[in-house]
């Protein structure tokens, strides 16, 4: 061993690998500490009950710059419709499995069914895109989107300029924990907090550069 | 015992008992035996492969009276549209969850969904219904419906003149045993082999009376 690691550049390397050894010592193949005290439920303070919990959502959407609007179920086809035309919305794009209700009372705003797959030009052009979510976090007042059903691939909320989101009221948890535990982390997921802004290193926010300028969520509450 | 037994009405009740008692002898409180030889797979003369199960599906359904076509997952927008122009049909009923993607090309014809729930007379009035369904079987052509994704409620597909039925390839399976291991007994199943049919006393066949006097079936092999 010592013989051949004498050689240039064979000797160097043993060198390191000593001194990184040497160093390690006894912590040598263990894993370090992690820190994980952060809060896996919400306080009583943020949310005593479910009711608080749609609340606080609301709340922290909002304070994300995003609107939010609640609805029943039944009134979730005017709700959509209602806000396309007010943001005069001509077309828009919608994964293919989203549900038809969800569009029923469209009048006078084509959508595109992503199927076979729109492209990024058409993506671009269109006013908006339609989503359902995976799962919805209170506490930071996230959407969180898996690719799976209502959801489509994920060019579809990254290109377009407006994104709205219709979430069920059971898929809003109280905190990150609680969404993790209910997402697969083999998915595609994106998680969404308001509209898409960027910080140059002027630390400027720029909005709507890799994302939606605009977020609209509507909560329906069955 | 034989005392009480002898008042009016009571003898004669005892002596019935008696003697259903003495005619079920030793078979009392045992289950008679149900023939179970039916056919539980398709026989290799039915369908050797995948492509035959199919075959027998289309062909099961065609003698059912009910059209039938096959069509890529891209193309069923398409196809949709196309059967509904076909039956020059202005406008339909579909359950509110019906995958947005299968109306997308409509045009000039308006989808209602049903969600508040459509009245009869409504349904009475529209040109048809589009739903998906939850099995269908080749060796009788039958598609099965249980109120599942897109599917809807039962007066759905019991009023409307015309049904058009989606059936993804990967629901089709060979026999009635194979269908029935799929489907859940407790949901509101719904079996339909072709166009509704009754036969009056007079055996005279009359078509329509009780559901669709149209049945059309679009398979989507993805």
């Amino acid at each position: 061993m010592t013989a051949s690691g004498e050689g240039p550049g064979g000797g160097s390397r043993a060198e390191v690998l000593r001194r990184v050894r040497e160093a390690l010592g006894g912590a040598r193949g263990t894993r370090p500490p992690v820190p994980r005290r952060y809060a896996r439920r919400l306080t009583d303070d943020e949310a005593v009950n479910r009711a608080d919990v749609l609340a606080l959502f609301t709340e922290r959407v909002a304070d994300n710059r995003a609107s939010v609007r609640h609805v029943s179920a039944d009134e979730l086809g005017t709700a959509v419709a209602a806000a396309l035309w007010g943001r005069e919305a001509k077309q828009i794009v919608v994964p293919a499995d989203l549900p038809f209700g969800w569009l029923a009372e469209l009048d006078g705003v084509r959508a595109l069914a992503d199927t076979p797959a729109v492209d990024v030009d058409t993506l671009a052009a269109v006013d908006g895109v339609v989503t359902g979510c995976a799962a919805a976090i209170a506490q930071t007042g996230t959407v969180v989107l898996d690719g799976g059903r209502a959801q489509g691939r994920r060019a579809l909320t990254a290109v377009p300029a407006y994104h709205l989101c219709v979430v069920h009221a059971d898929q809003i948890v109280g905190t990150v924990p609680e969404a993790v535990e209910r997402l697969d982390p083999a998915r595609p997921l994106t998680w969404i907090s308001g509209p898409s802004a960027t910080h140059g290193i002027e630390m400027v926010r720029v909005e709507g550069v890799h994302g939606p300028l605009h977020l609209e969520v509507l909560v329906v509450e069955d």
